[in-house]
């Protein structure tokens, strides 16, 4: 009765349900996705995805955002989707090294300009979508993950399938077959990190959620019990889980609200790292370094090892690439992950100098640094909570300022700061139209 | 370089090179999953694939089989593969119970259309997916499986993204980038069995095979070694594998000679026993049985284990509602696994006395009954190999006698014969269009 219990769980949660912090919060996931999205949106896959939904002669339904061109419902969810994950940028629910808004703001927001609906819908089953897909995701991580499955498109079909079955008003029954067919369809493999098809994960898994609602809806068919079953998702996907978490105090805990901001753009397990070496920057001048070495959590290693990254995007998987950057920029921001950096001589000086040890004592917003000087000195300094994380999170106004950098130079400053309001007091709107109408306008931006 | 080598192999291997045996048998496979295609044609889930197509307002690029309409590429893909798996009675390799058609055929079919390809081209590419699913099959054959999984789409995803690749003349490069594309989509639970979520399992993998080479083809990067990487495709889905599988003896043993066609419509575990059941119909009258016990390999059990079915579909699920029909009928076609025969009184009693024995001694394609009669006396009848497996193949005569079946009821007898004919002459032709405008005159036959 796990699936069941999940689907009459979101259909019993009203708006008026839900407390004011995680509607905040709320608010403050999409405000956070939009902005990662629309800075990624002239990116060359998205310029490709584009290119491939012109070979379909893809309908002109939605839109895309930060782009002037509109595509189906599906398309909407999938491009929307990838563009948020390509900074490698967004959200991170740090228990379960999920990016939650990625599958699912993409389709409330397509869905929402299709049917024209108000912000508290679309809130509401954003709201409503990533809380389940949190559950299921702690439900088997991280064996699930551990086995090479990228939780965030994997769980992330689940919130995208809810968020579109609360917003096309499927009853029980269809919303249980909803989560049948998103749940077979469920995807996504870690070997692909490091490519363009890492950011299409949560783009394909918006998608696939999407259309299975859309097909529960005609009275598609499907499991009634998808989570639980023998040949599930959970017993097929995860060595080990414990499905109990998916229902367990619902309504009373919020995963939403462990939901936490990323300062620097990429994977979050380097965000210690680069505190440190943000701090040696502030301290120790390049001329001066003998060596750094830096006492890490074993995901650094496992996720970010790559020693000689080749391209920007590849350097997002480098640890060694990464805390150069931020020692020598002290910074990490998309502007440091360029195809031009990984080859800059100064940086991979800087690299050579740096040296990993695992440290399983360590937790995953931890990290010890010792930089060892020319002269013979040496600086210790331990991160204890990384920016961004839960027990040091980005307050609003950082927030407001990480989606003007990645707004304003598409659309510019007056629509960024007037998209920005909207979504902070998107409750307030009966129709998103408002949004969109500011989207369109970056065709008079870039005339 | 498992994936490099298979990809290497695929590119190497031009239509000349392939023997003239696994040409006609992969002619043959394409009739046989053109008639079940469009046997299934007019099914509710196909109307409801539809009527998405509809809201999303889907561009009028090529056909539906059996269909007046015309939808795009990708939506095409998604439609005839799971119109051809509906009946449960498409082609399957037994060796680890594939239907390799059916990810496979609507790509080659729809990427033909719009492209204006040759019968020569669109068997080349045919073969080729075939070919690569079937032996990455072998190679996670049987824990993927027994894990859980549906293999035809798990693995068909990787047919489909070959063919559409060597149709769109993808470079080694990007043939492999589109390998890591499908392979990380690879998807399909078997828990969905028995709903109209399992036939949407093969037209979803050609679906997310054909977008992979579509996004291939613009330069969209992805894993080089998705099939053999740490975190790729066989490690993550497949507890046990043996890789050397893909590439052992490329161009000299054919899977796809393995290929089988179904003389019944339903799953082939239940086909030794439909045989011994119909060689009772024609010795016992219903009135003077007992009891009919069946030994049977495990899987039956496990596979078709549904007691009491409640509809025609879930019929398909039960050995002892098949094993009933088989009995009363003499036949199981697609006529007797309805809604209304699954409630039939006469049928139920039969259904109740019939008994099933595992006994894993016996193979896959065999059974042993024993009917006991009420006068005391019993028959007893072993089928070695069922009708339609490799060592009772089904006859070209016999594939043609269950397409006319299948199809003319839906295209009147003339324009069956003729796409029967097209398809077995297709290298002959130069250009796909007149299968199309067959199609098309459906329109005429149903004024």
């Amino acid at each position: 009765m796990i699936t069941k219990t999940l689907v009459d769980h979101c259909l019993s949660t009203s708006y008026e349900h839900i407390p004011d912090e995680v509607k905040l919060h709320g608010k403050r996931s999409l405000l956070n996705w939009l902005g990662v999205a629309i800075g990624a949106s002239q990116h060359p896959s998205i310029d490709m995805l584009l290119e491939v939904t012109k070979d379909l002669q893809t309908a002109e339904q939605v839109s895309v955002f930060g782009r002037e061109e509109k595509v189906d419902l599906l398309m909407a969810a999938l491009i929307n989707g990838t563009s948020s994950h390509i900074f490698d940028y967004d959200d991170t629910h740090l228990d379960t090294i999920h990016h939650p808004s990625g599958p699912v703001a993409p389709v409330v927001l397509a869905l929402g300009e299709h049917l024209g609906l108000s912000g508290e819908e679309i809130l509401h089953a954003f709201i409503l979508g990533c809380e389940a897909e949190l559950r299921i995701a702690n439900a088997v991580y991280p064996s699930h993950y551990q086995l090479g499955w990228h939780i965030t498109s994997s769980t992330g079909v689940f919130g995208a399938a809810i968020a579109a079955g609360v917003l096309l008003k499927l009853d029980s029954e269809k919303l249980v077959w909803a989560l049948g067919i998103a749940g077979t369809q469920s995807f996504g493999l870690r070997e692909v990190f490091g490519t363009m098809t890492k950011p299409f994960h949560p783009g394909k898994a918006a998608q696939n959620g999407l259309l299975a609602a859309l097909l529960a809806k005609k009275g598609f068919t499907s499991s009634e019990k998808i989570l639980e079953a023998k040949r599930g998702f959970a017993n097929v996907l995860a060595p080990e889980h414990d499905l109990e978490k998916v229902n367990v105090n619902w309504g009373e805990d919020w995963e939403l609200l462990k939901n936490s901001f990323k300062p620097y753009a990429c994977g979050i397990v380097l965000h210690p790292s680069i505190d440190a070496c943000v701090y040696l920057h502030k301290r120790v001048s390049p001329d001066h370094l003998e060596s750094i070495e830096l006492k890490v959590n074993p995901y650094v290693l496992e996720l970010t090892g790559k020693e000689t990254p080749q391209t920007g995007l590849e350097g997002k998987f480098s640890v060694y690439f990464t805390a150069a950057i931020a020692f020598l920029d002290g910074n990490a921001s998309e502007k440091q992950y360029t195809d031009e950096k990984v080859k800059d001589e100064k940086i991979i000086e800087i690299q050579k100098k740096i040296r990993i040890v695992v440290d399983e004592s360590l937790k995953e917003d931890e990290v010890e640094v010792t930089a060892l000087l020319k002269d013979g000195s040496n600086i210790t300094h331990k991160v204890l909570h990384a920016k961004g994380s839960i027990d040091n999170p980005m307050q609003e106004e950082e927030l407001l300022t990480k989606f003007s950098s990645l707004v304003e130079e598409h659309m510019g400053k007056s629509i960024s700061d007037n998209m920005a309001h909207f979504l902070l007091n998107l409750e307030q709107y009966s129709n998103i139209n408002e949004l969109i109408v500011l989207n369109q306008q970056k065709k008079l931006i870039s005339k």
